[in-house]
C-alpha cells in the first residue's frame, strides 16, 4: 500500500495495520503458525480483552451480552434513545479452528472499527446508533457446535443443551464460562437486544476463489447454500487379502472408491459441493479385505432441490456399484440445515451503495446466517487470492483489506447517516 | 458322513470327530465364536497339552526343540538309528489369528493324527521316521511376526530380533516364552534337527475357492505366491469442504478413490491379487477437504514379474490421476517376499500318489514355505466351500477333511513306507 493516496487512506491504512500487527501474536502457536483462538480460553479472553481496548480506544462503550457477545457502541449504547430496528451493527468474530489463519473472523472486526475510523475521517455524522459486535465461538472448535453466540441469542440454541456441551478434556460450556467469568445461569434467547438491530453487516474473507477469478476486490453474498452430512455404511466381508479369489470377494473399499468419485462427478454436473473428507475401516488390517468401510459425505448447493438430486444420484451410484461387489450400502442424514437467503432489500441496498458490487453465495455458515432468522443480515466478502481457509496459509492483500475498510465504511455511511 | 463305508473309514472318521471335539472349546471366545490361541498364552498352553495327549495316547514320543515347536515322533526319535534326510514329517500350527477359525491349523494337526491312525489301520509299516509337527506362532497374532518357530529354526529370524519382539502390552516374546516354562536363551537355527528331515508335508484349508470351483476335494500346491505392502500416500491440501471450489481442490481422496480401482483392475487383468484393506486419512473432519490418504496396498501374483507390472501399473495410474488432482503420491515398499516354489520332484511324487490331484498355487504364507528353505516341502489343501478364512465363518465339510487325512495318508504311507 501506498501513503500518498489522500489523508482518508493514510488515516484508514494506518489504523487497520496497527490492530492488525495488536492482534497477530494472540493466541498464535509458534509450532505451526496457526491460531488457537478457543471459546472461553485465555487466548479468547486476551482476544476480548483487545477488543475492549479498541472501543475504549475510540470513546465506544464496551458491553458483554448475557451470552457472552461483546457489543462496542459508538455514542450511548441502546435502549438509550433508540427504537426497535435503528441500530446499524457490524462485526464478526475473534476466535479460530485449530490453527486457523488470521483473516476468518478477525478481518470483519478489525475492518468495522478501521471503517468507524474512516467514518470519523470522513466527518460523517451517524443518524442511527451504530456498533461493533464480537460473536463469541463462532468456529465452535472446542464445544463442537459452531455459531454458539449467535444462536443463543436467536433461541436456536437452548441454554440447558449449551451449558451441557463438552470439550474434548469433559469441560462442560457452563463450566468453561464460570471459570472465564461469564454466568451460565444467564444464557439464552436475546429478542430485545436483536428487536433493536435494523441491519446487521458481516465482512468475512472469501472462502474460497470467486472474487480472485472475477477480478473484484469485494462482494456481497446472496445466500448461504443449503448443506448436510450423510453417513455411508458400506458392508462387505472380511477376508484374507491373499488367498481370496477378486471373484468372491466382497469388499466394500470398492464400492466406496466408486461413490468418492461419483461424488465428484455429481457435483460437478450440478455445480455443486460434494466431499468425502472423513472415512473409517473395520478392520483396517494391511492383509484383510475391510469388513465396513465408513464415509462422511458433506454436500452443498445453491438450493435444495440441487442438493437433494446430488445426493440421491450419489446413493444411487453407491447402491448400483454395491450390487456389483456384494457390498450392502446404508445411508443416514447426520445434520442439515437449510438455505439461508439474506435479506433481499438490505442486500440491493448494499449493492447499491457500492456502486453495484459482485454478489456471490457461500456453502460456509456464519453468525450472520444464523441472526437472518431474526435481523435483516448481509455480508461483505473480501477477496481471497488462493482460497485456502481455515489453515495458516489463509491470506488476503493489504490493498484488498482496505478496499473491503472502504466498502463497509461506504456502507454504514449508507445506512446510518442521512 | 456316513460310518457304512468299511472298518478303515469308519476308524478314521472316529478317530478325526474325537479329536475335533476335544480340540473345539480350547482358546474358543464365547461371545464371537473365534479362536484367540496365541502364542505362549494359557490358550496355546492348552493346546500343546492336547499335542502331547494325543501323541502319548497313540505311543508316539513327544518333545519340544529349542524354539518351542512340537514334535510327535513314531517309535524312537532321532537321531537314534536314522541318517540324515531320512525322516517323512506331517504337521501344521494350532495357534490362531484374533477370532480365527477352527480349520486354520488344527486340520492340519488333527489330520495328521487321523493319518497314523490310518496307517496303523491299514497295517502299513514305515521304514523311515515319521512325526508329526506343532509349529510355535505360526499366524504371528501376538508378537506380529508370523511363522515364529519356524523361521528361528532355519534362521530366517535372528535369537536376538526374535526375544526383543513385543506383544500390544509390551510383553517380549522372551519373557512370555519363559512365563510359559520355556527357555528363551535356547532359541535359534537348528540345522541337525532340519537335517534329518527329507520331506515336510502340510496339510492346510484352503484360503479361497479354488478347489470349489474345480469340484477337488483336496489338491497339492505348487507354489507360494510372491507378496509384498506398498504404503501409498497421497498428499493433497486441507481445505474447507463447503467453500472450497471443486476446480481450486487438491483432494487426496479422489486419487486414492482412483488408485483403488485401478489396483482392482491391474489385478483382474493380470490375474493377481491387489488390495487397499488398510486407510488412515488428515485431518478425517467431515467438512475438511483431506491434506493427507495413506492407503496400503497387497499385493500378490504368480511369479515376481507379474507382481511387479500389476505394482507398477498401480503407480502409475495414481501417478497420473494424482497430476489431474493436483495430488503428489508417494510409494514405500514396506516388505517383500519372493517366491516359494515348492520342490518339484516331492509334488510331483505326492501327485502321483493321489492319482493325478489338482496342483495350485496359494497366495498366504505358511510354515512349509518357511521350511522350504531348507528342507523338500509340501503342502496338501482341502476344499473350502465358502473361501472364507481368518473367519469364525471359516468351515470345511466333514467328508473333504476325511478325504484330505486319506489323501495325507496315501502321502506318509507312499512316502515312508516301502
Amino acid at each position: 500500500m501506498t501513503a500518498a493516496t489522500g489523508t482518508a487512506r493514510w488515516t484508514r491504512g494506518a489504523s487497520f495495520r496497527e490492530m492488525w500487527r495488536d492482534l497477530a501474536p494472540v493466541g498464535r502457536h509458534s509450532g505451526t503458525g496457526g491460531y488457537r483462538r478457543y471459546a472461553w480460553t485465555e487466548a479468547d479472553a486476551d482476544c476480548r480483552a483487545w477488543f475492549a481496548g479498541q472501543a475504549h480506544a475510540r470513546g465506544l462503550v464496551c458491553e458483554t451480552d448475557r451470552n457472552g457477545n461483546q457489543w462496542a457502541w459508538l455514542g450511548t449504547a441502546p435502549p438509550a434513545g433508540t427504537e426497535p430496528g435503528s441500530a446499524v451493527v457490524t462485526g464478526s468474530h475473534l476466535d479460530s479452528v485449530p490453527d486457523g489463519g488470521a483473516f476468518d473472523g478477525p478481518l470483519g472486526i478489525v475492518s468495522a472499527f478501521a471503517a468507524l475510523d474512516e467514518l470519523h475521517a470522513r466527518g460523517a455524522r451517524p443518524a442511527r446508533p451504530l456498533a461493533v459486535a464480537n460473536f463469541a465461538d463462532e468456529e465452535g472448535a472446542r464445544f463442537g457446535l459452531a455459531c454458539a453466540g449467535s444462536r443463543l441469542a436467536t433461541g436456536g440454541l437452548t441454554p440447558s443443551a449449551a451449558r451441557e456441551l463438552r470439550d474434548a478434556d469433559g469441560t462442560t460450556l457452563a463450566r468453561a464460562m464460570e471459570r472465564a467469568g461469564h454466568d451460565p445461569e444467564g444464557i439464552g434467547p436475546d429478542p430485545e437486544r436483536l428487536s433493536r438491530i435494523g441491519a446487521f453487516v458481516e465482512l468475512h474473507i472469501e472462502q474460497g476463489r470467486t472474487l480472485a477469478r472475477t477480478g473484484d476486490a469485494v462482494g456481497v453474498a446472496s445466500a448461504i447454500w443449503p448443506h448436510g452430512r450423510w453417513r455411508f455404511d458400506f458392508r462387505g466381508e472380511a477376508n484374507h487379502a491373499g488367498t481370496t479369489l477378486l471373484a468372491d470377494r466382497r469388499d466394500p473399499m470398492l464400492t466406496y472408491a466408486h461413490t468418492v468419485l461419483a461424488a465428484r462427478e455429481q457435483a460437478a454436473r450440478a455445480g455443486a459441493l460434494a466431499t468425502f473428507g472423513k472415512t473409517t475401516v473395520e478392520p483396517n488390517g494391511v492383509n484383510a479385505i475391510a469388513s465396513l468401510v465408513r464415509g462422511w459425505l458433506d454436500s452443498r448447493a445453491a438450493d435444495e432441490e440441487t442438493l437433494a438430486a446430488v445426493v440421491t444420484a450419489i446413493e444411487r451410484a453407491a447402491a448400483e456399484r454395491g450390487e456389483r461387489d456384494g457390498v450392502t450400502v446404508g445411508v443416514t442424514r447426520e445434520s442439515f440445515t437449510p438455505v439461508v437467503e439474506f435479506e433481499h432489500a438490505l442486500r440491493d441496498r448494499i449493492t447499491a451503495l457500492l456502486g453495484g458490487a459482485r454478489v456471490l453465495p457461500t456453502g460456509a455458515g456464519h453468525d450472520a446466517g444464523i441472526l437472518s432468522a431474526e435481523v435483516p443480515a448481509a455480508m461483505l466478502f473480501v477477496r481471497n487470492p488462493t482460497g485456502v481457509s481455515h489453515s495458516p496459509a489463509e491470506t488476503a492483500d493489504e490493498d484488498d483489506c482496505l478496499a473491503g475498510v472502504t466498502a463497509l465504511a461506504d456502507v454504514l455511511e449508507g445506512l446510518a447517516c442521512p
